[in-house]
C-alpha cells in the first residue's frame, strides 16, 4: 500500500498509509485527541473523523474546545433532538435544523403544540439515544434515491429540500440509529459525545419565513460535552438576564427609549448624562495629553459629501433618506469623516504642520429595521468617540502605536482583557474593496509590523476590513467572559485621493497624507450596554452618577446632610440627600437598590461628631470615619479610576 | 376760545387752547425742547409739529434721541436727497424712498448710472438744500388731483403707488422749497435740522423687487442733526467691520462654513472648540451648583411630537422637511422641548420631586433661505444653552428669580450691560397666543411681579411673547454700544397641557406642573458672534483659545519650551509652542495676529533662568518674572473669569 504525506498546522507532517481516516491519525496522536475530536478540516473542507484519505493532505482535528467543532457538536445534536421528537409523536415531520450562534434549533411541523412541559421529556429521550452512543453513519443518493426515501417515510418538506438541491451537487443523508435526515454532514462520530441536552424555548416559525405558508415550531435547545459546561452556560445565561442593561438602564435611570421620540433613538437621562461625560472628560484629558484637537460638526451635510466618500449611495440602505433643502439634498450624517476632511482641507497645510489630529464626540444616525433595534446595543442614533490623524506616510506607524496604546488604556481602566483582530481585505472578493492591491498589501504590512512590534495577540479577519483600508479591531472579554467588538484603529488611503487632501512636502512637492480613523469606545450607546452588563449596573465610583448617598434618619439632620452635600460638591464629589420623611430603614434599602457606592447615614451622633458612619453598596458597614478621610479615600478613587 | 387738556408721558396734564400745536406745546416747556423736537405722538398717531390739536390728547414729543424720532428723521433727509438729486439729474424718476434700521434710501430712475463719483456732488446739494432751511408743508389732495399734479412732474412711479392707495386713505404730498413728494408724513418742520450727510451706496434694485422690470438705483445715506453724531457712527462702522465675526472668525480660526457642508451649518474648529466648551463649562458648573441635571437628547424626534406643540404645521417654513423613516416620519428638531417634555413623563413625580430642572446643550435645526444666510448669526442648525424647568405653582416665582439671576450673572461676566424686556400678549391679535387669557394674565403679571422686585429695568413689549406663554427677554450692550436680543427665560402653561404632564399633590390629585423656558446665551452660535464683536477677538486670558504663546528663539531653546508647555497644561493652562525655524520677531507678529493674551519669547538667558519674559498682546513687554508667579497670575485669571 502507497504512503500519504499528512501535514499538521504547526507544519509538522507525518506519513500515514492511504485511506487512513482522521480518527486513525488522531489515534496514532494520543487516546485523548481522539476522544475530545469531534471532526476534521482536510485541505479546508470538514470532514467525518472516520473520511478515508487518500493523497497528500493538511489537517486540523478539530474538538469541541474550537467554536467550528462546537458547531459541528450542535449539528449533530439537533439530528438527536429530531429523533427524539420522532420517537415521542412518529408524525413530525421535519424542516431545517441548523446549529446557532449558542446552541441550535429544529423547525417541526406537528399537529400537537409543543408547550414547555413536553421540554423534560425530550430531554430525557435525547439522554437516552445519548447513551445508545449510535454512531453517523453518511450515504450518498442519486437525486431520485432521494426523493424515493424520504417520500417514503414521508418527510415532505425534505422532497422539496432535494428538489431545490443544484445539479452536481452531492446529496447525502446521515443515519444514527432508526433515525435518517437529509444532511450534507459533517458529523460528530457518534451520540454517546453528548453529555447534556437542555431544550431552552418554542416557537412559532412560518414555513420558508412566509406568514401566507403553514406554521411550524422551532424548538429552540443546546447541548455540551458535560454537564459542567452546561450548568456553567445556563448560570452565565441567568446572570446575563439579571445585568441586561435594559432592565438595569430602567431601574438605574441611565437611558431612555421611547417610541413618543422614536425607536433606536436613546435619551440620557440625568444619571446616564453623568456616566457619559464622565468617560468622555477621561478620554478628553487623554487626547488633549496626545496632541488631539477637538471639533464640533453638524448632524447633517450635503449629500456630495457623501458621494466623494462612495458611502452613497452604496451603503444608503444603512442611511436615512436625504432632505431636500431648496436645489440641494443633505443626509443626517451616518459618520463624521467627510466632516472632518472638510476641516483639513480648508486650509493649506505644510508636512511641519503633520500629523493633525482631529477628535469629536459625533453623533451619527443610521437606519436599522425597526424589528432589529434592541436597547443601546442596536440603535438609529448613537456618538462615536471619533477621531481622524492626518499624518504623512513617515509618522504612520508612531500614530498607529499611539492610537493602539491609547485604546489598550481605555479598557484596562475598565478592568477588560483585549485581544485583537487585524481585518484584511478578502482578495476573493475585490470588487469590495476600494484602492490598488499595492495599495492594500501596503497598508496590511504597516498594520502587522505595528501589531508584531506591540507584541500583540491577534488573529488576521480576512475580508473584516473596511471598504477604504484595512483596521485593527479590538476584541474585549467583559466580567461574564463574552466578548464583545469594540474599538478600532483603521487605516486610510482611499479618502486622501477622494476628497483630495494634501499637503505640501519638505520638497516643495504636493502630497497626499494617510488618514488614521479611530475610536477606542467606538459608540459610547453601545459601549455603556456592555459597561452597565460588565459590572452588573454596580459601577465603580469614580463612574458612579451618584456618589455618595446622604440619608438623614430625622428630619433634624437633613440641614447637616444639606451641608455634607455642598462639601463633597466643592470636592467634585457627587452626592444625594434623601429628605424624604421615611424610614431610615426604607432609604437604605432604596440606596442599595439604586447601587450607589456609598451610604452615609446621618444621626445625632454624625451630627455631633467630625466622623461618618460610612455602609459600601453591598458590603454593608464600614464603621465610622472622620469626614476628612473620607473624601481622602473617595477622591483617591476618583483619581486613580480605581476598580472599587 | 375753548380749551383742551394735553396730558404728558408722566402723566401731569396741562390746559392749552384749542387748535394749539405740537410745536407750541414744546415751545411752551422749553426753547431747548422745541428745537430738538422733530414730530409728535398725539393718542398714539405720529404727526407734523405744525397739526393743530383740537380736542384732549395724550401727546409725547419725540426729539431725535428716540428711535422714533430717527425714523421721521431719516425719512424727512430722503425727500432731500430726492430733491438734490433732482437738482442735479432733473430727468431723474423717483419710486420709494424709506427710511431704514440706519439711515434710509430711495430707489431711484436716472438713465444715467450713479457712481461713487457723485456721492460728494449729492451731499453738497444735499448740505445748500439744509442750509436753505426749508420746511416742509403737507397739502392733502384727491385721488385725481394726485394723479394729474404727479403726471404733471412726470413722476410715473408715483402714479403707480396713487393707484394703489385704497379707497378712504388720505392722499398727502410734502413739498420742501421746489421739491414736491406724495408721502404720508410725517415730517420734521425744516431741512435746516439735518446737519450731517453720507451717502453710503448705491445698488442696482428692480423695480418691485420683480427681475423682469426695468432696474433701478437704490441710493443708501444716513444723516445726523450733528456732524459729531454721523463722526461716531462712521467710526463705530469702521470698528463694526474690524470687528466683524466672519473676518475675525476665519483670522483667527474659530469656525468654518462651508457650501460643501452647507449654507448655515456652521463647524467648530479647535479653537472656536475650545473656546465654546469654557462657555459650556463654565454654565455647567452654575448648572450643577442651581440644581440642574444634565441630559442629552437626539437630533431628530417623531413628528407627533411637534404636532402635539402646535409647532408643526403651523411654523413649519422654518423647519425642514421630515424624513420618512417606515411608516412614521421625523422631523430634526427645531427645538428640545417636546424631548425634555418626555422625560418629565417617563415616571411619575410627587410634588416633593419638583422642582425638576433639565438641562441640555441642545443642537437644534430651523430653515432659513440660502440669502438669508449671515456668518453666524442666521445658521440653519444651532445649539442652545437649554434647559426646562418643571415646578408647582407656588415655587414658579423663586424658579423665575433664579433663572434671571443666573443670566445676569452669564452677562456680567462678560462686561455687558443688560436691559430687560417682558414680552406680553398681544390682546388684538389674540389668535396667535394659545391657552386662554386668563392664564395668560396670571403669568403676565406674575413676571411682572417678579421683575419689580428684583428691580429690573424693563420696557413691556406687546405681541412680542412666544404663542404658549409671556417671556423675560435679555437685551444686551456690547462694547460698541449695540443692542442685541440675548437670553430669554419663559413661562409656560400651554405644553404642560398638551403634553399631559402631572404630578401628584399633597392632597393625593393630579396637577399640572408650570415650565420655564431658559436659555442664557440663546444659541452657542450667535452668542459667538457676538462674543467676537465685543472683544474684537481679543478675547479674556480665561476663555481665550491658546492663553500662551511660547517663542523659543532658537532651536536649542525648544526643548524648554516644550517643557513649559507641559508644565502650563498640568495646570491647566493653554499653550502652544512655535518650533518653526523663522525669525522670532516674525514669531511675534504671528502671535500678535493671532491675538494670543502672553507671549514667551525662550533664549539662553530663560532657559538658564527661572524667569520669564512676559509680552501682553497689544501692550507690548511685561519685563520678567518667576515662572511660578506668572503662572500664579494666570491662574488667577482664569479662575477669577477676570475681562484681562
Amino acid at each position: 500500500m502507497s504512503q500519504i504525506n499528512i501535514r499538521f498546522p504547526d507544519q509538522s507532517v507525518k506519513t500515514f498509509e492511504k485511506g487512513t481516516t482522521p480518527l486513525a491519525i488522531a489515534q496514532s496522536i494520543s487516546r485523548g485527541l481522539a476522544e475530545k475530536c469531534v471532526v476534521a478540516d482536510v485541505n479546508g473542507k470538514q470532514v467525518d473523523l472516520t473520511t478515508p484519505i487518500n493523497e497528500d493532505a493538511s489537517i486540523k482535528l478539530l474538538t469541541t474546545d474550537t467554536p467550528e467543532g462546537m458547531q459541528v457538536f450542535w449539528h449533530s445534536s439537533a439530528h438527536v433532538m429530531a429523533q427524539a421528537v420522532k420517537r415521542l409523536w412518529p408524525e413530525a415531520k421535519f424542516e431545517d435544523g441548523p446549529p446557532t450562534e449558542a446552541g441550535f434549533f429544529y423547525d417541526i411541523f406537528l399537529p400537537r403544540a409543543i408547550s414547555q412541559e413536553d421540554f423534560p421529556k425530550i430531554e430525557a429521550e435525547m439522554e437516552k439515544i445519548a447513551k445508545e452512543k449510535l454512531s453517523y453513519s453518511r450515504k450518498e443518493l442519486s437525486r431520485s434515491e432521494a426523493m424515493e426515501f424520504f417520500k417514503s417515510i414521508g418527510q415532505d418538506f425534505k422532497l422539496d429540500i432535494i428538489q431545490n438541491i443544484p445539479d452536481g451537487q452531492t446529496i447525502s443523508s446521515y443515519t444514527q440509529g432508526e433515525f435518517t435526515d437529509l444532511c450534507r454532514g459533517p458529523h460528530i462520530p457518534h451520540t454517546g459525545l453528548i453529555k447534556a441536552f437542555k431544550v431552552m424555548s418554542v416557537a412559532g416559525a412560518f414555513y420558508k419565513g412566509d406568514e401566507n405558508n403553514i406554521q411550524l415550531q422551532r424548538l429552540r435547545a443546546i447541548s455540551f460535552p458535560s454537564k459542567k459546561q452546561l450548568d456553567e452556560y445556563l448560570t452565565m445565561l441567568e446572570e446575563a438576564k439579571r445585568r441586561d442593561h435594559r432592565k438595569l438602564g430602567k431601574e438605574l435611570e441611565l437611558f431612555l427609549i421611547t417610541p413618543a421620540i422614536g425607536g433606536g433613538l436613546p435619551v440620557w437621562l440625568p444619571n446616564g448624562t453623568v456616566l457619559r461625560r464622565t468617560l468622555e472628560n477621561f478620554i478628553k484629558e487623554e487626547l488633549i495629553k496626545r496632541g488631539y484637537q477637538e471639533v464640533i460638526t453638524p448632524h447633517i451635510g450635503n449629500l456630495n459629501l457623501y458621494k466623494t466618500s462612495g458611502h452613497y449611495p452604496y451603503y444608503s440602505d444603512s442611511q436615512f433618506a436625504p432632505i431636500k433643502v431648496e436645489d440641494e439634498e443633505y443626509l443626517l450624517k451616518p459618520m463624521n469623516c467627510p466632516h472632518h476632511h472638510q476641516i483639513y482641507s480648508s486650509k493649506p497645510h505644510s508636512y511641519r504642520d503633520l500629523p493633525i489630529r482631529l477628535a469629536e464626540f459625533g453623533t451619527v444616525y443610521r437606519y436599522e429595521q425597526s424589528g432589529e433595534l434592541t436597547g443601546l446595543s442596536r440603535v438609529r442614533g448613537f456618538t462615536q468617540d471619533d477621531a481622524h490623524i492626518y499624518c504623512r506616510h513617515d509618522q504612520l506607524k508612531d500614530e498607529l502605536v499611539n492610537a493602539v496604546e491609547l485604546t489598550q488604556l481605555v479598557f484596562k481602566t475598565f478592568g477588560m482583557d483585549v485581544t485583537t483582530r487585524l481585518s484584511f481585505r478578502d482578495p476573493q472578493n475585490a470588487e469590495k474593496f476600494a484602492g490598488s492591491p499595492e495599495m492594500w498589501e501596503q497598508a496590511q504590512r504597516e498594520i502587522k509590523e505595528v501589531a508584531d512590534s506591540m507584541n500583540l495577540i491577534y488573529q488576521i479577519g480576512i475580508g473584516e476590513a473596511s471598504f477604504y483600508g484595512p483596521k485593527i479591531d479590538f476584541i474585549v472579554k467583559d466580567a461574564l467572559g463574552r466578548k464583545w467588538q469594540l474599538g478600532t484603529v483603521q487605516v486610510d488611503y482611499v479618502m486622501p485621493e477622494r476628497f483630495e487632501l494634501e499637503y505640501i512636502g519638505a520638497d516643495n512637492q504636493k502630497h497626499r497624507p494617510v488618514i488614521i480613523h479611530r475610536a477606542p469606545f467606538g459608540s459610547m450607546e453601545r459601549f455603556l450596554s456592555i459597561l452597565i452588563e460588565h459590572y452588573a449596573g454596580n459601577f465603580p465610583t469614580w463612574i458612579a452618577p451618584i456618589q455618595v448617598a446622604i440619608l438623614p434618619i430625622a428630619d433634624g439632620h437633613v440641614a447637616y446632610g444639606e451641608q455634607l452635600k455642598t462639601r463633597f460638591e466643592s470636592e467634585k464629589i457627587r452626592s444625594s440627600v434623601d429628605a424624604r420623611n421615611e424610614k431610615i430603614g426604607y432609604k437604605i434599602r432604596e440606596a442599595e437598590m439604586k447601587k450607589i457606592p456609598y451610604i452615609l447615614v446621618i444621626g445625632d451622633k454624625e451630627v455631633a461628631d467630625t466622623k461618618v458612619a460610612v455602609r459600601r453598596h453591598g458590603k454593608g458597614d464600614q464603621g465610622a470615619v472622620t469626614l476628612e478621610n473620607f473624601i481622602k479615600d473617595i477622591r483617591e478613587k476618583i483619581e486613580t479610576k480605581s476598580q472599587d
